[in-house]
């Protein structure tokens, strides 16, 4: 749903804004920098540039940049296999992220300020006018088994 | 074992390292920060300072600083409750450490790079001479359980 240059121009963006953090990837993270577009086919808006450092049974970590405005769109992390589901911590590095939370609301995240989200529970977030990058630490991610509330989302 | 003032300054040079590497923290979690010397009374030559982000039943996330030539004593963290034991990836942000895993020998980590230690696996590091940051991401710490080679840690 994205083209080429889209895909490599989020990749570039999501390059310089680690960069510019002092996040120093290797040549081959730089390469693999995902891009989700959520199916939506547009970007800009709604989706999110990931770098993933470890996705073991046990262990997930990742940063996720996001261009000004951008947002990923709610969804939560249900039970597998006899686990609660994934456990999530927003941890924002850069800029400000807008996080909302099923009974929680609206939580602004600003560099250094986290949030750890529950298994099984629905929340979506965006980025505020300058974009940001956020440290997520987590249990195993398993995209594939995500529950978006719009139908129409692809992972 | 460390006096007030020594802690106060292994504090103060974690706190200014992290900063210069572009790591964010909180008023709080600068006050917090952990400086262990294992028992040994000479932390400029054994010794950690750590930021724990989170560390919930399922997932732990910290920042390790390391003084130049600092050392974190061998060791492993041993299989409790059911679970094979903390399985923890190390990844170098700034500077060099030295990591020595049981079974794989030194591995020499530059901003970047990262090596994931499997539970209850024999290991200690050491910073270059510019001193190190290490982000661990890993399973639940139980520090208490740590299972050192010398006898005469107690951490």
């Amino acid at each position: 749903m994205i083209t080429e240059a889209e895909q490599r121009d989020a990749q570039a963006y999501a390059a310089d804004r680690l960069a510019a953090a002092g996040i120093v990837l290797t040549p081959a993270e730089r390469e693999q920098i995902e891009v989700a577009d959520f199916g939506l086919g547009r970007l800009a808006e709604t989706g999110l540039q990931l770098v993933v450092y470890v996705n073991t049974e046990r262990v997930c970590a990742k940063e996720l940049v996001l261009f000004p405005g951008q947002l990923c769109p709610e969804h939560r992390h249900p039970p597998f296999e006899g686990t609660p589901g994934k456990e999530e911590t927003f941890r924002c590095r850069a800029g400000v992220v807008h996080l909302h939370v099923e009974g929680e609301g609206e939580i602004v995240l600003r560099p250094g300020e986290q949030f750890t989200i529950p298994p099984d529970t629905l929340h979506w977030f965006q980025a505020g006018d300058e974009g940001a990058i956020v440290s997520e630490f987590s249990t195993q991610s398993r995209d594939e088994l995500d529950v978006f509330t719009d139908p129409q989302i692809v992972r």
